[in-house]
């Protein structure tokens, strides 16, 4: 196909697509004429996966060819998992705070506990020691048991996470699931918890909430759109 | 106590918290001369809920301000909750892709299923919305049912929050506990759920990844630090 259709069928205008030949992030197509260039269906699954990181992820340029560098060359889909996360991880300031050390050995025991087989000098729990000795900084150690009530259900939606990625269709498609599954899915997941929080307090405390949207609108008819 | 000693207290230094002064973040203290001031313990604990929403939470100080501003004139915590919620949420793209459409009418069905009193027009649906159209933009509809197996997983947190956060102390704890709780808690979660993704994954491949923490750091030799 040519680049207006690749544009069509990914959603990706073609001055971005142009972009990212030029960064090297998508592979040129094949050339029929100087200044002519055709493309198959590997760069529209490639476009797919800039767009996702990118525009969903919110990823840096920079970041999305770390995750596409590690896609490439797998060793491993685990390969591939180390370099999404270190990729999508936000950076963690000083790891030298008044609480950092009790927060790592927390994390430390956790992982312990719960036989993690995950590194304490990976990426996320560098976060979470971070996040947890914040709790701790704010003076409220009081919320940090969240960490132990947390654990057992990141592990079922990891689970779910894993099981859902890994079923089927080869291994392309898993680490393509790998990737796309860590990014959007964790958008959605935030997203889901952070709704749940709105129905839970309401709830909890009894506010009466005017939906704004119901069986009309669920089935199409689109009148409550914005 | 002088602001020596409230930076001591906080871990935030002078020259920062000048400037959340300048900024108009924290109140004045009480003048004792026409260069000093002092300050009390409420200036303590804005300074450390500044800090976890700025450090942790990496919101702008535009928008550590609008999450103060619903803290000091909080109908209700549930106004607090929208408050914060609408200040962490990434902002959202276009809402008129070739498959918002779809991806709002599974999500409004969601909600209405599951009975919460959560608005569809509310930013983290609206984050929620974008995430599942995409999914569909880059041809992964496969992965879509993480919609509806993450939603009791995401109320079972909620519960768990809210739980913890209400528990207890009177009106400014528990609206400190939600904006603390939202921050942090999100920060922690995700952390968590990737950890738990190297655990899961490795256990599924088989992967034999070495620890690099054991039982004498986890009893705080320290010997595994960096």
């Amino acid at each position: 196909m040519r680049m207006a259709e690749l544009s069509r069928r990914t959603g990706v205008p073609v001055p971005t697509i142009k972009y990212y030949l030029r960064e090297g992030l998508l592979l040129p197509g094949e050339r029929t004429s100087p200044n002519q260039a055709i493309y198959d269906e590997s760069h529209v699954r490639r476009l797919r996966m800039i767009r996702a990181l990118a525009e969903v992820g919110g990823l840096s340029i920079a970041k999305v060819r770390d995750v596409l560098d590690a896609v490439d060359s797998p060793d491993e889909p685990f390969e591939v998992l180390g370099a999404v996360q270190r990729s999508i991880e936000p950076p963690v300031g000083a790891t030298d705070g008044e609480h950092w050390a009790q927060a790592r050995e927390r994390v430390a025991k956790l992982l312990l506990e719960r036989g993690w087989r995950a590194k304490i000098g990976s990426p996320p729990a560098q976060t979470l020691i971070a996040a947890l000795a914040s709790l701790y900084d704010v003076g409220r150690e009081d919320l940090t048991d969240l960490l132990e009530r947390y654990a057992p259900m990141a592990e079922k939606i990891a689970e779910t996470d894993v099981e859902r990625v890994t079923r089927g269709q080869g291994i392309e498609d898993t680490i393509e699931g790998v990737v796309i599954g860590t990014v959007i899915g964790e958008t959605m997941f935030g997203a889901l918890r952070r709704l749940a929080h709105q129905h839970v307090t309401a709830m909890t405390l009894g506010v009466v909430e005017e939906y704004d949207f119901g069986p009309g609108t669920a089935g199409g008819s689109g009148s409550h759109l914005e």
